[in-house]
């Protein structure tokens, strides 16, 4: 099987490595605007050679777009006259319904070529050198199959992602996706954020700062994430995003009341149900 | 020296076993309203003797109340008739304000005698059996004096913590204190709380707990702390708190407004802005 990726960065370095180890690739090409990063992936064996985009359309089996969201409709207007009819095309994009969209749009009848994915892990750190064969392992993985995909394609990226240890989910309707992703992760991102903006307020928060313990280190572990990726993301899931944005307002304004009354029975039962919700979590254990 | 501790569960347990490994006390005396603990305690090595607070009181030469909140009052009031001129008393209260009310009323002209303390160290497991002689290590420990403790006495509670391996910092004026932790701790705890509770609220979000990353995990974790615990803080923290919150909410209406406008670069600025704050943060490595 030969593999494009497009984006040599840390999700597509750790999925192209991951399955090199496993032996399930014969050739590993790579595409990025970045040729540092080229060739640093180059050196470190994710990659065997370094091909533009158009290349890569014409010449592989499976195509992995592993770029920020905003990259996905250029890379696909780049491929699309190159692209031969039995190519593969997956991304990793973190929200879905906008970039099914344009890839419909762009690839036009060749539409049932595209299975979107997004894999469910990442680390603060990006770039070739953060890559790691073992990143998918026991992440969850989904894929928002469209109508049109063939169920053997599918197949094809479910079986090379459950090869890199992912749980793969299968949840075919993308706005499920965006708005289920947009309560469990990107509203958090925005909260952590708008909590570490609000902190350089005034001097009180600035001395605050000295004093954060492990509560406060791992509230806030995600606010420092790219901001370009989080902007890319926020702004393409907007729509699930104020709905949840609004929705926790209303939840915000209730335990600001009970502060205000003095309701600490409500409050305590309120920390109770969010404390057990959490012990409860699955993975409360780490 | 002659220990005594109130509340042998894991902030008392810990300190008095730091103590005892490093040979700084000669018998330790334990107090508490749960007779298993006590024995646990005992079982364990932390405490020599369960007595009850009278006898603390008038036995010890440094006394660390290691309990809830709500507890500090009636316990002064316990031992106050048998208070001995030359016992030091010490708290863990994570608020200061209103257990430094409390102590004045109750101890009256020999509040001297009380230096008060905030480690600041925990963990989501409680009582006896999470106690670790290490618990403090690296950990800040703010001691709030009042302007009647001799300053031989700071000096007292200063060595023990330092002893455990604890960071002291004084901070006389137990209003910043509170404002301080209410930022940096409360406010963060009250946040992750009602995003917990908010993800109850409907099918989506019940999905979507189970699609949880890293992320969630580590933005969530503080939630799963002891209600009753929390409750206490909170609402001995109360001005501070409903101060914090309505300072939030206008940058939360900030970040939901540029949500809404679209306004991409602006949003990008905070996002970059906040990211770059928590990367400089001082326990960035962890």
């Amino acid at each position: 099987m030969r593999l494009g990726i497009v984006g040599v960065g840390l999700i597509g370095g750790s999925f192209a490595l991951g399955l090199r180890q496993q032996g399930l690739v014969s050739v590993v090409l790579g595409a990025d605007n970045n040729p540092q990063h080229l060739a640093q992936a180059q050196a470190l064996g994710i990659i065997d050679h370094a091909r533009d985009i158009s290349y890569l359309a014409a010449h592989v089996d499976c195509l992995l777009l592993a770029t920020p969201i905003r990259a996905i409709a250029p890379i696909l207007q780049a491929l699309r006259p190159h692209l031969r009819p039995d190519v593969l095309i997956s991304d990793v994009a973190s929200t879905k319904e906008t970039v099914i969209a344009q890839a419909r749009h762009i690839l036009g009848d060749r539409i049932a070529q595209f299975v979107p994915g997004h894999p469910i892990a990442g680390s603060h750190e990006g770039g070739p050198q953060a890559t790691n064969a073992q990143l998918f392992e026991q992440r969850n993985i989904i894929l928002t199959p469209l109508p049109e995909n063939p169920p053997e394609s599918i197949v094809q990226w479910q079986s090379l992602w459950s090869a890199l240890g992912g749980v793969v989910h299968a949840l075919p309707n993308a706005q499920d996706h965006d708005r289920i992703f947009a309560a469990v992760s990107h509203f958090p991102h925005l909260l952590a954020s708008a909590y570490m903006d609000f902190m350089q307020e005034d001097t009180v928060c600035t001395k605050a700062l000295a004093m954060g313990g492990t509560g406060f280190r791992d509230f806030t572990r995600i606010a420092a994430g790219s901001p370009e990726l989080w902007r890319d993301i926020l702004s393409s899931n907007r729509e699930a995003m104020l709905s949840e944005m609004r929705a926790f307002a209303q939840v915000y304004a209730q335990w600001m009341q009970l502060m205000e009354t003095q309701d600490d029975a409500t409050l305590f039962h309120r920390l109770a149900s969010a404390a057990q919700a959490r012990r409860q979590w699955r993975m409360n254990d780490a």
